[in-house]
């Protein structure tokens, strides 16, 4: 039997705010939809690069998981997982707000290989303001394989 | 005038040791020499996701960091920074070892983009394992520019 | 005196065309907005692969000329010009129809670089069928600058 | 019985000579090794662009190519056949000179997809130079797999 899709969303939101890197960076899990997962964090100095902006590697965090997320909605999670294999980060304005979103959305589903675009935006003096856009390759498992 | 080399590669150290997320994730900066830089860290729970792998967040901000540093070896720091365009990640194994290396090498320098190669490795049973490969392009920005 | 968009966009058509990959290929710019160009071209044996798909570099090439003119749409063409500096693709499916059509989008215009989204669709069966996405970034010069 | 490794090498060859978009460009096989392939090409005016230089999609062409086949020597092709999944080019210099050569490694190769690296260098007044860098990623299919 497959589960229905809010038992996926909860399974889900459930993984990334269990992982230790989430927890140490703060983030949270703001939906989880067929196709698109959106994340958020608040600023705090411990995610700021020397400028007093978010760190790029805070920004790939979001990247990272809000796109392998919004992959993982399309499959059946009971016969298989999914990984990063790779993804494309265009840092494109300094994010000097107080509040970073990341929306991943599916481009394209496959059986192998899953398409996910992302942007990440800034909330600076009450307004979103784009300051990355990403392109992710996401691979799908069977769980059964033993290795990849 | 110049600052030497060491002059220089002590500065980017102390920048890059010095940022709250470096301090957070808890990563050091193991060499700079005109090019190459190295950064590494250790494992530790908070930095891994739900499978007790390092977190493609945690190789991306090595990545970030270290290919940046690497462009701004090349520059003369008296009168232009850099700052990162953008980046591609391979996660090309599971990283289940205990410590991750990350070496970024200057492929071709520029008036105004340097492009920069990286390389992660994981320390399993006490060899390196590779397990990220990433293509980065870093803007050279005169200081008196005021926007970007 | 800055040029009339029609006078640019007919500027950047009539570099395109005169291209001698542009006429090898055979390809035809189908329009140029403020921030967005379409590309397109019509199924013929020279272009495509072993299996009788449009050949990756085809559509590779659709995709570094329609970003960078419509990176190019965003200057002022008399003090400025535009390099493409890097792109990704993702082929998404299979382009077994009958014609190619890239739209290149403008994400985030800057001074100094421009991020550029694409996606190209193959026409099959009288449908357009998304087969690659890319993400580039366009770099600005000054045309006084003599290198790069 | 699997095949020899020159039997693969002149398989691989053929299959890229073959394509019509490899006969259009003009391209050779140099060499086809265990994990790397070298491609070349010739300047002629139908494969530059605006400013006489090597058109980006003749590059990209070269790229797309090398990549897929160098992950392709690592595959049994009795049972197995390789696809391009995606790929980032760094355009890096300009191509002003006579010749195109493009040299693809597999950095890591895998069940499911092998991660390829790729730099090509254009002779100018006798010497290599190098013009763009790129990191690729080839997906292995299952022969038997109906659909991808």
């Amino acid at each position: 039997m497959t589960a229905t899709f809010p038992a996926v969303a909860a399974a889900i939101r459930s993984t990334l705010e269990g992982q230790g890197f989430t927890k140490l960076i703060g983030a949270e899990v703001v939906s989880v939809e067929p196709g698109v997962v959106v994340m958020a964090l608040d600023r705090r100095p411990e995610l700021l690069q020397q400028n007093g902006l978010f760190h790029g590697g805070v920004i790939a965090y979001l990247i990272d998981n809000a796109t392998t997320a919004a992959a993982g909605t399309m499959i059946d999670r009971g016969q298989r997982t999914v990984i990063t294999a790779e993804y494309k980060i265009n840092l494109v304005a300094p994010s000097t707000g107080d509040h970073l979103t990341c929306r991943a959305e599916v481009v394209k589903p496959g059986r192998m290989l899953t398409v996910v675009e992302a942007k990440v935006y800034c909330r600076t003096d009450g307004h979103e303001k784009l300051v990355a856009v990403a392109l992710a390759t996401i691979a799908n498992l069977d769980m059964k394989t033993p290795g990849a």
